[in-house]
């Protein structure tokens, strides 16, 4: 894969993951399966279970249709204080394998967020996402996202995606 | 508009808040106005008013003469605590309008800051940069810059700009 | 320089410093030095001392070879909480001097911290990167880098490399 070719698939994944955040940024939920594939899985888990090949997480979905029942549930069923949430996605690589179909990539997370009672912006949760992508006509799409947490403690419930 | 020139103006975006967050970073507020047309508008503003379209703001300058007004006072008659910012800057979009002129940017940001009595860098405020940029002979300049945090309550008084 | 040699440092150290921060967020001190020429310096420092120009700094490193021998201590002997660090690099930007060998370079960092002790991710310490780049056929390396903290106080020795 030549140098251009990797760089231009760093930016494409930088402006997915920008488009990502804006969505989930402005609690837009009922989007954000849209960024996968039809089979994709969506993992949140801590590091401690990520480096023990550990499959058990936070959250865990496969399948757009079952982020899209999630979204649904959260929106529509769930009962939870009102909050604002923030990510800051930086360090973004990409694997420059060339055979043009799924490859690998990854940066890091930090997510703020701001509760009725907790007035001042705090961190919540800080991280890596380990990708999948595939491109397709519709540019690219994840087949896999894995948000691999540093946090020992996750406070209040997390109930949005990461 | 093409990709590579969005790209372009991506980067151009990037460059651009980097110089303007050194220029903060450093404390360097004579400059500061420098980054505005003549005629630009700066606010900063909380989520809440930004979203039912409220114009107050902890800060509102209308046109560069007032820009320069609040950095003499800030430098040459304020008094509080001598204190350390720094500006992170993150997932930076470009319109993709092709007209030349003026377009739309905008980008998470986070501030930290570190007072004497609170010597550990602590998350300051969080937000978003909602912004109209015009290209001229001498690169980038913003048109309004709209700094949306998302903190209820900004701890110590706003002195700075964002 | 040409714009679109500029533009191609500034994707070079943005990957290196990427690159840089997976090592010491993986904990792979061993491969750290690496990153630096054999000559090198590493300093983290206060701003107050930077400012001043005073030489004194938390962790002083001159020489790839004693940047290795702290890598060694740290693995091998040292006591500490086991933690884990996250790196945040934004607001990047590179000298543009044409002449083809060493040039500045910079970054803002922000370093989270998990302890077992503090379960929820905290800012551990913020600053910026001060650098001088050379590069060589194995692409870029260090010649200095300057990690200039905000921070009044570092919470909990500073144990390891930023």
């Amino acid at each position: 894969m030549s140098a251009a070719d990797a760089d231009r698939r760093l930016r494409a994944v930088e402006a997915f993951n920008t488009a990502y955040a804006r969505v989930l940024d402005d609690g837009d939920l009922t989007v954000w399966p849209n960024f996968f594939t039809e089979e994709a899985r969506y993992v949140v888990t801590a590091r401690e279970n990520w480096d023990r090949g550990l499959p058990a997480g936070l959250i865990y979905c496969e399948g757009r249709a079952m982020m899209a029942d999630r979204a649904f549930a959260i929106l529509n069923t769930a009962m939870y204080a009102p909050r604002y949430l923030r990510h800051f996605i930086t360090n973004t690589w990409v694997g420059t394998q060339a055979d043009g179909g799924a490859f690998e990539a990854g940066a890091n997370y930090l997510l703020t967020q701001v509760l009725v009672d907790e007035p001042n912006a705090r961190v919540h949760q800080v991280g890596r996402y380990i990708d999948v992508f595939v491109e397709s006509e519709a540019g690219l799409q994840l087949c896999s996202r894995h948000c691999v947490y540093d946090d020992a403690l996750i406070d209040n419930a997390l109930i949005l995606p990461v």
